[in-house]
C-alpha cells in the first residue's frame, strides 16, 4: 500500500482529476514568467488550471488532505509580491475560468468568473450601455478575482469607491475545498453576516474567489478633462473642495503630481510638456456627468472661477481624445523615472491635512541620507493616497530597507497607512507589524486560524500566523 | 472565601467599577421601556452606563470572567427584536458615550462615540458646511453605534450607500474586554485585513462598537422633488433607468408606493392626496446637485420628457418646503395602515426584474389564505428593497408565522433576501436558515466561535451557535 501523503501521489491524483493538460510542472511551468514584473522562471511543484468551481473544490480537498500549500494566481500584476511561489507550493491559476455569465441590464449587475480580465469586463458591459467603474493601468492583464483579493483601487475611487464597493456577492472555495456560495445580486442584504467582506482585500489568505457578482453603473454622457498648475499645496486642497462643491458627484479624478514628477516625465525624449515644467504642483482632473450639452460650459465656468480666485495659475483643456490621452500618459506612464535602478515604489495614505508636512519630512530625511537621491510623488489626492518613487542614486547595503524606513517612519505620526491600495504581500510584511496595533494583528490571526487552520492558503503572505 | 462567580458578586464588582449611579437594576431598570416599539418594563439583571471605552473594557473583562451574557443597547428603534433582553442578561447602554470628538473639514471625516444619535451628528456636521448622508425615520433616537451594528439603510442608499459605506474606522470592545482600535480615517487602507467589516451589520454578536470614524460628503446646493403617478410596473423600472441616465448621480431617492398603499394613507382623516388616488403606482423621487441655478430647469426637463415618453401619467412638483414635507409624510408616516392589529412589517430585497412577479405571487397567496387581508407595499425601489405591510383581518393561530410564510416562500425562487436593511435579530431567525446556505451559516458560526467563544455577546440573536 502506497502512502497517499507523498507529493508525487498528490500530483498524480490532481492529474487524474483535472487532466494532464491542466496540470503544468517541470519545463512547462518554468517557461512561464514569475510575474508581470519579474521574468524569472515560475517556481512551484505544479500549476493547476481548473475549468470550474467543482474541479477547484475537488483539487482543494486533495491539497487540504495533503496539507499542501497553494498560491492563487490571477493576472500577476500586483505590486507587493503577494503571489510569489516557492518550490513547495502548488499554484492555482484561474485562467480557464474566464466567462462573463450574465449581464442584467434592468438591475445593473453582472456575474463573472474570477479569471475574467478587467478590460474584457469593462468592454462587455459597455456594449450593453452600462459602465463598470473600477479602472487601473493594469486593466488588460489583471483579473476580477485579483481585483477582489487585493481590493483594487485605481483612478475612479474618488467617485465610485474601491473594488469592495463594486462587489455584491462572491463564490469562494475555502481551504478545505468547501464551496461557499454567497452570490447575492441585491444592493442591500442584511440577512446575517456579510461574508463576502472576509475575502475582499485579504490577498487569497482566507479563500479562493471563483465567481463574482458586481454592481454596474449607468454610462455618463459627458467627459471634461483639465490639467492645471498650482503654486502651493494649500491651493491644491482648496481647489479639491471647491470643485467637489461646484461639480458635485461629477468629479471622478483628481490626480496630483508634485512638480519634480512632472518635470522628470516631461524631460526631452519622454512626454511632451503641454505647459511650463516648473510649477510646484500639477493636477489632472476629470468630471463625467449626465448632461451632454450643459456639463462642458459648467466645467469651464468652474475652472475659470478657480483661476480668478487665484487657486490655479495655468490650465489646459484637451481639444481631442488624443490630446486627452497625452495628458493621462503623463500621469500613468512613468517609465522616465523608474528607469534608474533601483527605484522603489510606495503607496501610502494619510489625512490630506497632514500631506504637506509628511512629504517635507520624507524629503528632508532622504536628502540627509542620500544627497543624490530623487523622490518623485504623485497620487490619487482626493482619496488621501500618494505614490512615491524613490531612487537612492547611492551604493550601499539594503537600500530598499533604508528607503522603506524613510517613507514609513514619518507616517507613524499621522496614523497613515503603509498600503492604500497595493496590499501587503511579502514586501510590506515587516512594516505591517508597526502600522497596525497588536490587537488588530491578533484579530487578523484569529480569522486566519479559524478559516485556514492548516495555513495552506497563500502561506506567509501579509503576516505569519 | 466567597465564590466570585456569583451574579451578586459580579453586580457589586460592576458597581465598584462604574459607580452605583451607572449600574441600574430593580425598579430603576423596570421603569425603562423595553424598546421604542414595546412599552413593557425592561428586563435583565442590570443596565450598565459606562462613561468611556476603558470602563466598558473593564466591565467586559468581568462579564467574560463570569461567563455573563450581555446585550448592547443603542436607541432601541430596531425592527427585528435584535436587542431583546432576558432575566439572565446584563445590558450595556452607550447613552453616556455621546460626544462628537472631531470634525475634519479638510479631509471630510468625523470621529464620534457610538452613543451619538444620528440626528445630532447630521446637525453638527451641517453646521460645518458638510453632510452626513445616512438618513432614516428613526434619526432622532437611533445611535451611530446601532446604525453600524445593523448596517442601517434608509432613504439615500441609491446614491450614498448604506452605513457600511460611510464607515472608515471603528473602535470595538471584544467579548473578553480587549479594546480593538482600528480608527482609520483614510478613504483607502489595504494594510492587512479590513477588520471593521466584521462588526458592521453583525448586530452586536461579535463585539461592542464604541467609537466610529465616518466619511462626510460635500453639501449639495439644489434639491428637486417630484411625486409622479405611473400606470404599470414596467414604466416604473424604465423611469428609474431613464432618470439615472438624465440626472446621473444627482438622483438620491426613488421611493415607490403601490397604489393600495397610497390610497390607504390618503384616506379621509390621514394625509391629503395631492393627486388622484387610484393610479397603479406612485413614485416619490428627489435629486440633489451642485448647480443651484441649472439643476431645477434640468430636473423639470427630465420629468417633462418622461411624461412625453408616456412613462409618467401625472406629476406634482412641490412649491414650498412644507409641500415637499407633506409629500414625504405620505411615504414616511404610515400610521393609517398599521392601525389595524395585527399588521406585520417586512423588508425584503430581490432583483428589480422579478419584483412584479414576486408581488403578484404574494398577493395571490394572501387572497387565498385570508380573503379579507390587506397587503400594502412601498420601498426603496432603486435599491431593490420592498417593505410589505400585511394585515390578516382574520382570526386564527400563529398569524405572524403564516404571514411570514406568504412573504418569504415566494422569495426563494428569486434568491431574494429576507432582510434588506432591518437585520435578523430574533424575529427572522427561523427564516435565516432557509434564506442562506448551510455553507454560509457554517461560516457565520466559525466567525462567532472564533470571536466570542463563550457566546456572551447578544446570545441567540441572528442564529444559535
Amino acid at each position: 500500500m502506497t502512502d497517499i501523503k507523498q507529493p508525487e501521489n498528490l500530483l498524480s491524483q490532481l492529474e487524474l482529476l483535472l487532466g494532464k493538460d491542466c496540470v503544468l510542472s517541470g519545463d512547462a511551468l518554468r517557461e512561464r514568467a514569475s510575474s508581470y514584473w519579474d521574468s524569472s522562471p515560475m517556481q512551484g511543484i505544479a500549476l493547476l488550471k481548473p475549468h470550474n468551481t467543482e474541479q477547484l473544490s475537488a483539487a482543494m480537498k486533495l491539497c487540504h488532505q495533503f496539507g499542501q500549500t497553494v498560491v492563487t494566481h490571477g493576472g500577476l500584476t500586483g505590486c507587493v509580491e503577494g503571489t510569489t511561489v516557492n518550490n513547495q507550493d502548488v499554484i492555482i491559476s484561474l485562467e480557464k475560468m474566464n466567462s462573463i455569465e450574465e449581464i442584467d441590464a434592468v438591475g445593473s449587475t453582472v456575474i463573472v468568473e474570477a479569471g475574467v480580465t478587467l478590460q474584457y469586463l469593462q468592454e462587455a458591459v459597455s456594449e450593453q450601455g452600462l459602465y463598470f467603474p473600477l479602472d487601473l493601468g493594469a486593466r488588460g492583464s489583471c483579473t476580477i478575482g485579483g481585483n477582489v483579493a487585493t481590493n483594487a483601487g485605481g483612478i475612479n475611487v474618488i467617485r465610485y469607491g474601491m473594488m469592495r464597493d463594486q462587489v455584491l456577492g462572491l463564490e469562494v472555495v475555502l481551504a478545505d475545498g468547501t464551496i461557499m456560495s454567497s452570490m447575492n445580486r441585491m444592493l442591500k442584504n442584511n440577512a446575517g453576516y456579510d461574508l463576502k467582506q472576509l475575502f475582499i482585500g485579504t490577498e487569497g489568505t482566507l479563500g479562493i474567489v471563483t465567481r463574482v457578482s458586481l454592481k454596474l453603473q449607468q454610462q455618463t454622457r459627458s467627459r471634461n478633462t483639465c490639467l492645471v498648475a498650482v503654486d502651493d499645496f494649500a491651493s491644491v486642497t482648496k481647489l479639491l473642495s471647491r470643485l467637489q462643491g461646484d461639480l458635485g458627484a461629477a468629479l471622478n479624478a483628481y490626480e496630483v503630481m508634485w512638480g519634480d514628477y512632472f518635470h522628470a516625465v516631461t524631460e526631452p525624449g519622454w512626454h511632451r510638456a503641454p505647459m511650463g515644467r516648473d510649477y510646484a504642483f500639477y493636477v489632472l482632473l476629470e468630471a463625467a456627468g449626465a448632461d451632454a450639452e450643459g456639463d462642458g460650459p459648467r466645467f469651464i465656468a468652474a475652472m475659470e472661477s478657480a483661476m480668478e480666485a487665484g487657486l490655479v495659475v495655468d490650465a489646459i483643456i484637451p481639444k481631442s481624445e488624443s490630446e486627452r490621452r497625452a495628458l493621462w500618459d503623463i500621469r500613468e506612464d512613468f517609465d522616465a523615472i523608474v528607469k534608474p535602478q533601483p527605484t522603489f515604489l510606495y503607496d501610502v495614505s494619510l489625512p490630506i491635512k497632514y500631506m504637506e508636512d509628511y512629504v517635507a519630512a520624507v524629503k528632508q530625511g532622504l536628502d540627509k541620507l542620500w544627497p543624490q537621491s530623487k523622490c518623485y510623488i504623485m497620487g490619487h489626492m482626493g482619496d488621501g493616497n500618494l505614490h512615491l518613487f524613490i531612487t537612492p542614486n547611492s551604493a550601499g547595503e539594503d537600500l530598499h530597507g533604508q528607503s522603506d524606513e524613510q517613507v514609513y517612519k514619518p507616517l507613524e505620526k499621522y496614523a497613515g497607512s503603509i498600503s492604500a491600495e497595493h496590499g501587503i504581500g511579502t514586501e510590506k510584511k515587516s512594516w505591517l507589524l508597526k502600522n497596525r496595533s497588536i490587537e488588530e494583528l491578533d484579530l487578523m490571526k484569529v480569522l486566519k486560524r479559524a478559516l485556514d487552520p492548516l495555513n495552506i492558503l497563500n502561506r506567509g503572505k501579509i503576516f505569519d500566523v
